[in-house]
């Protein structure tokens, strides 16, 4: 059932040195005894550190809270067996026979471990550039999707995570003021959160519009407040 | 209160080519939203990858729950603090009024904070190579500790940690017979585990010696079997 892992090199788009690292990565520990566990080990702590990387220069606005979240939801087990699948991983590992009966070459854990593997082996054959270029194609779309999606998230919904993030209490937001004739109405809102010393004010010519001018105010002020 | 950071940076035995990233990580979110929280996230990331692969290239023989150990360790927010101590990094710190006067620069979390921080500002002023110079100079006393600690650790502390990492039943060991005159005693003794198949024996001068060689036999089997 293995495929050949010059195979998987081709699609990897990356040249071994040492084609046994390779060899190793893909070798479930049901498989023998070099197997890929401390490439595993090694390819977690590079690709936390690669994507770390990559999200405080790709977001230069975030918050620490922020960073944490978003590097979880780009290096959790789901993500990286996604990923895996679409290097067909599976078809390439070596595993005992009990783990193949049972399918084990297409569960989430294996998947995910065995790419981290590939990374860790990478690191060791190529050095941390190659590893780093390798993981910003393989990433690419799930980078893409978080970047679009964040970008998008307006600042009611960013406030709240932020709130949320910290445990502390919602924000509220309150009409203060409605003025002009009804085709050219201007309203002013207030938002309140517990934790912040002074309430915000925004303009808008929607409720919706006025809210969120207040919410970029309050996090404007949790920032300075720091 | 606060020393100047070029003071710092000489101790560190780095130059900074941008002063104004040093100054950035040695500020507490207290003191406002220039704040060393997201350099933090970046130096704890690239702390964890440098550490690891220093761990991989030093333990060949380590499995990975062993090297997940030993990064644990020399991780953990009271080494990271005694090496900011060492620093005096709490004479640098920028902080706001109220934590100053409640002593914050002392405390073991703000510390260790600050010193991750400290790592990722170099990595963003010099890359990568320059921060893993600077983590080998900073971390080599609690990396040749562990170096030694490890070392010294005999075949059944090893099992037993092996054992208990995995969450499994701890081994027993029997003499099963000695022989000799007693000035010329020979043992040897049998290692049970309940999650590998097959005992192990050893033989030896002393009961502990036999003991110990039946230890690293059930190692070795253990690790073929993955």
């Amino acid at each position: 059932m293995t495929r050949a892992p010059e195979e998987l090199a081709r699609t990897l788009a990356y040249r071994f040195q040492d084609p046994q690292l390779l060899q190793a990565a893909l070798t479930h520990r049901s498989a023998g005894s070099r197997n890929n566990e401390r490439l595993e080990f090694l390819g977690d702590a590079v690709l936390g550190y690669i994507v770390a990387e990559w999200l405080y220069q790709r977001f230069p606005q975030a918050r620490e809270g922020e960073l944490s979240r978003l590097r979880a939801t780009l290096v959790k087990r789901e993500t990286l067996a996604d990923i895996a699948r679409g290097l067909e991983l599976g078809d390439y590992l070596r595993m005992g026979a009990g783990e193949l009966k049972s399918g084990g070459f297409r569960r989430d854990s294996t998947l995910a471990d065995t790419l981290e593997a590939v990374l860790g082996a990478i690191l060791l054959d190529g050095g941390i550039d190659a590893c780093r270029a390798c993981i910003e194609r393989l990433f690419s779309r799930p980078l893409e999707e978080i970047s679009t999606r964040e970008e998008l998230k307006d600042a009611k919904t960013r406030l709240q995570e932020y709130l949320q993030a910290q445990r502390l209490q919602l924000p509220t937001y309150q009409v203060l003021q409605v003025s002009g004739e009804s085709h050219r109405q201007q309203f002013v809102v207030e938002c309140r959160v517990a934790a912040a010393q002074q309430a915000t004010r925004g303009q808008g010519r929607s409720r919706r519009r006025a809210e969120q001018a207040a919410a970029e105010r309050m996090l404007e002020q949790l920032d300075d407040r720091g």
